[in-house]
């Protein structure tokens, strides 16, 4: 009988400033790599037109969400713009760790930074950045979405976000797409190959030696 | 202008079970993955017929041997069938490692432990075990080199060294090569995107506040 590594998953923590490239790269990751899946949120805003309860997030009343904190449910969890309540529970993130799944989970360079100082669970962490702040302006501009000022308002932002580099385990440019997905890829990969993720090394041992 | 992660090396030691496929794995990894090196260790004993001086070994009487003994310049020894001294020097591997190349060390089990141990130099362990003890008593069968008494000998070895997969820091399963070389390579890129090895975050900043 072939030897099976069997292992908990793990959980990754994936930051970049806004216009990294972070969404793209987080997409088809989870599209290219079997046995990895996204962390979903909570929230207590009012689901918007097609997305899907369990799927997009988890749309729940602030009542129930305010329960949630008091029961320390949330590995983090964020009140924003003073007005709706987003967080990942630990549940959700568990359940799948548990049964050998990678999560990946899409978190803000502050609320990636909280986790780091909290450790609330074993993780992970990958810092995506551009290759520099004349490509992200380009990039921000091209894309249309936002006013100069707003554009401003992120380059400063990424600016200082940036300065949260040394916190993370990985950091992954993204210059060519393709390189900084295969990148995330040898990441993931290699960290499924953790001999402190192995959950049967005994069995693995017996097998060798019983044979 | 583009960021460029500037990195020091890293010593990678693998170890295997004799007829894991380890020598094959490492010549594949050398010829394909750029800024790889093999680390050249130091003998006593004579040069076989087309071995390179500084290539295949570096060739040195014993006394000299003996001298580098003395002035601690090996990352590990051992005297081999009591007759000659092999040899892994530090200066050898920090040379490399210091002009941002990594270094692959080809050591048996014994050896890694024995690094392991002592930690006289930073270093990622790589374990290559075969995906079965039969499969491994079917490949030294068949490559028809050594007697039944001596592959009894080696699977006894092999089983053995399969109780060190817990002190390593990365296991990779050798069933089809193709898969293992492509989780060594994994492993290779990823520890390259560390940020614990970078040594330019200072100018990354700086870069990227005074654009």
């Amino acid at each position: 009988m072939k030897i099976k590594l069997e292992r908990k998953g793990e959980l990754f923590i994936i930051s970049a400033p806004s216009g990294s490239g972070k969404s793209t790269l987080i997409h088809m990751l989870l599209k290219e790599v079997e046995n990895l899946e996204f962390s979903v949120s909570y929230t207590t805003r009012e689901p918007r037109k097609g997305e899907v309860n369990g799927k997009d997030y988890f749309f729940v009343s602030e009542e129930e969400f305010k329960k949630m904190i008091e029961n320390d449910e949330f590995i983090e969890y964020a009140k924003v713009f003073g007005k709706f309540y987003y967080g990942t529970a630990k549940k959700q993130v568990y359940s799948k760790i548990e049964k050998g799944k990678d999560v990946i989970m899409d978190i803000d360079v502050q609320g990636a930074y909280q986790i780091m100082q909290k450790k609330p669970i074993d993780f992970t962490s990958i810092f995506i950045i551009p290759p520099s702040l004349e490509e992200l302006r380009n990039r921000l501009v091209s894309r249309g979405r936002d006013s100069m000022e707003e554009i401003e308002k992120r380059l400063n932002t990424a600016k200082n976000e940036i300065k949260y580099l040394k916190y993370f385990d990985y950091v992954v440019v993204n210059d060519i797409l393709e390189d900084a997905l295969s990148d995330l890829k040898a990441i993931i990969f290699s960290e499924r190959r953790k001999v402190k993720r192995l959950v049967n090394i005994e069995s693995i041992y017996k097998q060798f030696t019983e044979e």
